[in-house]
């Protein structure tokens, strides 16, 4: 049943400021948004221009834009922040305490919030392209807006006319239940759909509903450059090599891939691939990079929680929503990113990250092991289920400054028990069935060769140590260690 | 239908010296045994006892005895082993590198050996209570063996006559099928059974049937002491808010502890506790504290992959198999360890640990960060998919020489974003909601008071730099480097 009005039925109409009003002081929202699109944004900024700081608990999906994670810190209103940092005003709160942040495994939230005692919910203020009574379509991103809109006692809705109606076509809504009389998630091909574009909602939660008019500000991606486009021909030859010897992958390849320019650059690495085999992008975010494999037919299906797409490729899919939801389903992220999902589909997992250490540990999320960059986002999801998992990242960092493959890493956010394959600029390293020390001798080889020397005395140093895993804990951690400031 | 004989139909029976001749130079052998019980014990003795060294790939489902992991590392067969050190000697083989040693996820073994291309199995030695041509009833450890099985060209069959043959009334033999064609796994409670006793193999594979009658080592555990006391005591204290807070708790409570004194501490202590829901066990192994639940009705229901019972607790259960198999299931480890059931269900998960840092990351397979300690066994498949995570540890360890609780782990197997709660001696540190200085406070409570000036002194140092989980990474790791000696 098409929805075809923004509106349906008897609706509490009010404006941004006085849904603003709703939310008191010390209340924990959530919002939804994923990949900096289809947050709320008009509610938001009335809250930070009305007076008083909230101290609020912002939770969202994942990534959104500066209306929350800009205009919401710098105006005094937000306290805390799970699970993500959207913008590099939010980053600088988080790093020097001004926001009380935690980065948590964005499939797991709606359980958190829900049962785990993560939050306790007030307010869900959710973006939708229409909404009536009981029921509500979301706007281009998923995300946990069902699990929010469940927790929350207060539903708040901005209906945003610049998102097209037809968006509904993409979304596939199913919830699972609450433990333990939950059921298995009944979807059986990641293309399948077992729910409806709509999410359900107690009528009495509703207590505001807001126009708004207004494109989200969307992903801008810098081009591929060099590096990316060397990884991606590594990872495609991994990949045609992979399929070959890999007896779940006779017929189909199921890929997941983390969001940004390598993720765009590998996607487009597959559509030259001679790889004779139906590709399945089931994954998070569904990016730019996407498009074109659908347009050509490389891809059989994609099942995704967000479109993290640029202005050009909103535009493109927009343009074309009832073709493209042909092909692709949005799905809330707590099954989009499914343990459960990932391990029947047996999906290939391709993260980036910020470093890897030489025994596969990754860490993801703080610089130095101590600033807090963005968030883990749907990482760990992939990485822990994936059935085989690649870091897939440039041997550099900073114009070549810095070795992104390191002695040992001071943050880890996943642990040399889930990295299967590193891919780099230089090459790829395949980890299975390797012990540590052995491990170390590929991953060495990945590194940009300026390092290597480096590496291997490191190497040397921590052998003196012995040890199943050796280190020289004197200077594992030298290289940040060189790079740390003590603050004014 | 019950099985009544050992064996049935035509079958081809060898000694233990003829079965070991059909294990090659370079073979990789999978054998049976979890919970160092159920594993093969002639047939390795057998290999160790030939001429030559084998320069074998060992994996098993979890811990074995040292038939395998003394005998085969003393005889110099064993070249390679995953993913779990089961003696003293196999240890320091890892650690000195005679052994190429690789820590896995225990859940996720048999798919990387299926389809994960960790290992291509050539031979599967497993032993059992009864055979027959194309079936075999497994010993009290499930662990890998239907995967290793499925996947190995040949198989060997050790029958042990000291298991008795009642055992069959608790295995449950369910197994996932191939992705990405995999169903969702079919339980719906718990304690419920979805397969049958019986594994079937291909007939061609059977190559060799060995009778031994010997019964397994069996763990012994040393007596629960005053801190383990004191751990049971917070934790039961902690459960009994837990299950008033927790919607999913309204009835049952679903428990799993890691394998150990402290475990079973902590499951004598359910048994004093005042806490008004039924119980149900989703672990891994079944220990000697649950038999007294079992016995006086507090546990509803148990499912594990294996019986890591002491001999009396081994007597007690085999004395009465039939009365427990109606409360008691055992699965492949694959199921019992499964992310999709462990959320199905809302599995408080509770496990030991080396060590704790400031910010909840937690190092348990590493001492110092270098040496390999026994494994992360289930771990890890608990600490990510329960629905609240509980980290259970001594607050001091070596009589107090060490704090467990330290600035920073040198070794990460569970992230930060994975626990919820740590227990010690001390009292209760429920991370949960806050930020990582805030969880810093918390953990920094429950150390031993002796280190609690130490760890503030660090905090201190480490906040002069700023970021959102400092460290000061000129001595992060100065406790462990302060021990680090190099070797002669």
């Amino acid at each position: 049943m098409t929805v075809t009005d923004r509106f349906e039925g008897n609706l509490p109409r009010v404006t941004a400021a006085e849904a603003a009003e709703r939310i008191e002081t010390g209340a924990v929202v959530a919002t939804s948004g994923f990949g900096s699109v289809g947050y709320p944004k008009a509610v938001p900024e009335a809250i930070a221009a009305a007076a008083g700081e909230h101290e609020l608990t912002v939770l969202t999906g994942g990534s959104v834009g500066g209306e929350i994670d800009t205009t919401l810190v710098d105006s005094g209103d937000m306290a805390r922040r799970f699970p993500y940092l959207g913008t590099p005003t939010v980053r600088e709160a988080a790093n020097d305490g001004r926001v009380a942040f935690h980065d948590r495994h964005v499939s797991s939230l709606g359980d958190e919030v829900l049962y785990g005692g993560l939050a306790a919910v007030d307010v869900a203020v959710v973006e939708a392209v229409a909404v009536g009574e009981e029921w509500l379509v979301s706007s281009p991103a998923l995300g946990q807006t069902p699990a929010f809109i469940e927790a929350a006692d207060r539903l708040i809705v901005e209906v945003n006319h610049a998102q097209p109606l037809a968006l509904q076509q993409l979304h596939d809504i199913y919830q699972p239940g609450a433990p333990p009389n939950r059921e298995p998630i009944p979807l059986s091909k990641p293309g399948d759909r077992i729910g409806d574009a709509k999410i359900e909602f107690d009528a009495e939660k509703l207590v505001g509903v807001v126009e708004t008019d207004r494109r989200d500000a969307t992903y801008d991606f810098r081009e591929p450059n060099d590096d990316d486009r060397a990884i991606a021909a590594n990872f495609r030859a991994w990949l045609a090599d992979e399929v070959e010897r890999n007896p779940t992958m006779s017929e189909s390849v199921r890929l997941q891939f983390g969001v940004g320019a390598i993720g765009n650059a590998l996607m487009g690495a597959l559509g030259d691939a001679d790889i004779d085999r139906d590709l399945v992008y089931f994954g998070e975010v569904f990016q730019d990079g996407l498009l074109d494999l659908v347009d050509d037919g490389t891809l059989e299906s994609a099942s995704a929680t967000t479109l993290a797409l640029t202005r050009d490729g909103q535009d493109r899919l927009f343009d074309a929503v009832d073709r493209y939801a042909e092909d692709v389903v949005l799905r809330p992220v707590d099954v989009s990113n499914a343990s459960e999902l990932i391990e029947r589909f047996g999906v290939v997992a391709v993260n980036s990250a910020l470093e890897v250490d030489l025994y596969g540990h990754v860490n993801s999320t703080h610089v130095d092991g101590t600033h807090a960059f963005n968030g883990l986002g749907g990482s760990g999801d992939f990485n822990r289920s994936g059935l085989v998992t690649v870091v897939a990242l440039p041997s550099t960092a900073a114009d070549g400054d810095l070795s992104r493959i390191v002695p040992m890493v001071p943050h880890v956010d996943h642990t040399e028990h889930d990295i299967d394959v590193v891919v780099t600029d230089q090459g790829i390293a395949d980890l299975r069935g390797l012990a540590p020390t052995e491990r170390a001798d590929r991953i060495v080889a990945v590194a940009d060769p300026e390092y290597r020397p480096a590496l291997r005395a490191y190497r040397e140093r921590a052998d003196d140590y012995g040890g199943h895993m050796p280190h020289d804990l004197e200077t594992a951690l030298s290289w940040p260690r060189n790079r740390q400031q003590k603050r004014e």
